[in-house]
């Protein structure tokens, strides 16, 4: 994880927060199929209950490797607080698995806003309190002449991707997130969800007073509904995803005039939406190459 | 989608239940890394809100290929009915995107018991009411001794998932999951979150009076602390997943007695824990294959 220091010269007051540090990973003895017995590490999963002025909130299963700025990233992305300036603390206790966050003038109508519960495709943080598209109507992007992305910077994107180093590489099974300005890396998460990572960036952005209209993310994971409306939320333009896209991500995006890469990795993609932003540079063909592509392999 | 039907003769009243049918997939146009446009299939995602005796209990994003036996596995695995006769009707309308459950005498306490929230690891709907663990001292499986799996027979059962037609090889993006006894494959379901399949598959075993013990599940989706918790719920001791495991899913299954399987693709595999369950028959070892394993690529 990068760059987890808030700047000093914010004019709104931010939050205090602290720093809990925690293993983010863990060896185990497996049996393969060769019978032999060796060792390999696996991620760390483990609870962390969100209290908002003393009162449970909700549990997220976490990785644990920015527990603050998920916690802030996950209540700006549930529409909870309006700006990080709304938080006066945020203290992560893993001993009681409990992060305590203090509101400066606690959350209006917080019982009536937390009460309908919609559970989504995600992997990771799949719950959103409220009507999944409410507020999309607010959302203005930049527009395709401003906001754009050539072949040869997504080709960049990938292979920073692909050298970064990360917790997936040594121990699997996390999703990783990151922020791209152009083919600059500002800020990787990782973790056991996927939307975990977007809120954790979410909450990274917001402290930071990063703005997303020439930004883009990059995501493992899938392009689904909830993943698109974080994004657009957050101002951010295009996503980027090693994985494929769902009917509600792809229908959200060409309403949002947002573009979508998915199947991305190496030199190879999907554009499903927002071609308008794009400038293709294509690959020489290779006709062996185009006999095996299905377009949705895994 | 195999063996929607109810056995008729069951002793239980068995809930009437529709049979809801929807598009699986659509084609959207992608333009891909050789500047070609060209069309693709991508799954669907759409909203069920179920409601349980009229009162709105959650929305669940779902591919859609099985609803009925979703909403009753959900119902179960969230503990909150024991059997399938506490339902007298499970009414899917795709038309106002509602589930409509009707109890033969209600749900006690649902208030209290769905006032808990926790958001989990997983992908699709990963979210529990109440708490994780809560009844494991409950669950006996059944001893290594009776419920076990040759090599032979897990290679059968990935050698079936291979064959297996699916939403998956035709558009990506969902997960699927699958009951086997032995090498023979009894329910396979998909959904976009991996947590909707297993429990689609719970409804379909209460549903038909299958019992877990001499059962495997396959998932192509991780090994986390709700799947595992999931299986050992509805008494299936032996999980295989294409994908890896986290620290949480490997704890509860050393605790439980459950046998994990990960990366399992072709004929490799990890066996993460019960390696007392497993009649290892040991593949001849090739030193360039020993060379590139690192026990963790995705």
């Amino acid at each position: 994880m990068l760059g987890l220091q808030p700047v000093t010269e914010n004019a709104t007051p931010l939050p205090h927060m602290t720093q809990a540090g925690a293993a983010l990973t863990r060896e185990i003895e497996i049996l393969d199929e060769y019978g032999q017995r060796r060792a390999i590490a696996i991620p760390i999963e483990r609870p962390l209950t969100v209290f908002v002025d003393k009162r449970e909130l909700v549990t997220l299963m976490t990785l644990g490797s920015a527990p603050e700025l998920l916690v802030l990233g996950y209540l700006l992305n549930q529409r909870l607080i309006a700006t990080p300036a709304d938080v006066e603390s945020i203290t992560v206790d893993w001993e009681v698995s409990a992060a305590a966050v203090k509101t400066r003038v606690g959350i209006e109508h917080i019982e009536a806003r937390t009460a309908k519960r919609v559970v989504t495709t995600g992997c990771g943080q799949g719950t959103v309190f409220g009507d999944v598209m409410a507020g999309l109507e607010a959302i203005v992007l930049p527009d395709a002449a401003s906001a754009r992305i050539r072949q040869s910077t997504l080709h960049s994107v990938l292979e920073a991707m692909r050298q970064q180093d990360s917790v997936h590489r040594r121990a699997g099974s996390v999703h990783g997130c990151a922020l791209f300005k152009g083919s600059e890396l500002l800020m990787f998460v990782e973790d056991v969800g996927r939307h975990n990572a977007i809120d954790a960036i979410a909450g990274w952005m917001a402290l930071q007073g990063v703005k997303g209209g020439d930004k883009l993310f990059y995501t493992t994971g899938r392009l689904t509904s909830e993943m698109v409306m974080k994004a657009a939320h957050m101002g951010v333009p295009m996503i980027v995803s090693r994985n494929g896209v769902t009917q509600m991500g792809h229908d959200l995006a060409t309403r949002l005039g947002m573009t979508l890469f998915g199947r991305a990795s190496n030199r190879h993609f999907l554009c499903y939406s927002g071609f308008d932003r794009f400038d293709s540079e294509p690959e020489p063909m290779r006709p062996s190459v185009r006999v095996v592509s299905s377009g949705n392999e895994e």
